[in-house]
């Protein structure tokens, strides 16, 4: 059992990284290798190994094999997880169309809009169905997670009926500060936000030590 | 000066909060109700307030007019912030077709793909050019800031380019940990991640608990 998000966030970086180092031809990887690799301290990478009974061998290096089985096994990726998309505008539409989720068993099944007759003719991966047809969706296909991406201004109302649908996890694109129950889970991912923090960062660099591209 | 991240987007949050606020008619706000609206602590919102030198009326409340002024001074809104996206795919493309930015003074000027012929039909806000082209372009116009939505395995030769072309800060939506100096700021955005993640927290929520939508 995991409690903290950034650890889980680490392992999933970790098994980035392991997995082009297995597809390389390596089989040992040492704590070093992959903290320089992941931007991770070698002190953590072991603390993590060390707090799902992750062993090193006898000089210190860890079998990527047996990392990724584990790796795997924390994140129950024997079961192939379901998930749904509610909105399909810009966004929503870009991630029905990725395609890097199936490698990690992860399968958006279908998609929710309020007017789903605008979709009729575009060619999507899943069928769109209307908002009144997902608690019954929900239920049938024991979703646990969403990912919702709707104006700002329903974000609220969409959450709501999620939730009352039995939605554990909300990933909200909405530059929103969701009202949910304790029990429930919520990424926030608003792109205009991090980009404004971004430019301000950016601002403090100042325009000053150009490149070459002159 | 603000050092810290979480305060940049604490500030957003503040933003948003504060502006519909004042579309509802409101001229005064307290802690507890912007702490409300925002998910932080009354303490916190004062906190964060003081150190921008913003003092409340004897009651404690803030006028929202000087706050949301204040704010705009720090992100420096009275400058349009001209920003590229680097990988026209799915989410590039999305990104491009965002309007919420123009109210925050940030204009996407153009976009680079290393097929730029592929766009040509497209209807796309901005002009598409070939990544050769980009390091004059962002010195003629003084970019400091990209969005960078390319294949992960181009991710490291892409972030270079624009770091060579004299980018500060890029956001990156490839899963993967970029190395760039330390005065380049990144802010990664890992749909997959995030997703993989809030799955397993859904998960450990089990399937229990479902509401009335059956």
């Amino acid at each position: 059992m995991i409690s903290a998000n950034r650890n889980i966030r680490r392992l999933l970086r970790y098994r980035n990284s392991l997995c082009k180092m297995q597809e390389l031809g390596f089989e040992t990887v040492y704590s070093y290798n992959l903290g320089r690799e992941t931007g991770v301290s070698p002190e953590q990478v072991r603390k993590d190994f060390s707090q799902f009974g992750i062993k090193g061998n006898k000089k210190g290096g860890y079998n990527i094999n047996e990392l990724l089985i584990t790796i795997r096994e924390i994140f129950r990726k024997d079961e192939l997880q379901k998930v749904i998309v509610v909105g399909v505008g810009n966004i929503g539409n870009a991630i029905l169309q990725y395609k890097g989720f199936q490698k990690n068993m992860i399968e958006i099944v279908a998609s929710f809009d309020i007017d789903p007759t605008k979709y009729k003719k575009k060619k999507l991966p899943v069928p769109v169905y209307s908002l009144d047809k997902l608690p019954k969706f929900v239920v049938e296909h024991k979703i646990n997670t969403a990912i919702m991406t709707v104006p700002e201004r329903v974000a609220q109302d969409v959450a709501d009926l999620l939730i009352e649908a039995g939605i554990k996890g909300i990933m909200n694109f909405a530059p929103t500060v969701l009202k949910v129950p304790p029990h429930i889970h919520i990424v926030n991912i608003c792109i205009g936000h991090e980009l404004e923090s971004l430019i301000y960062h950016s601002l403090q660099m100042g325009n000053n030590g150009r490149g070459k591209g002159s």
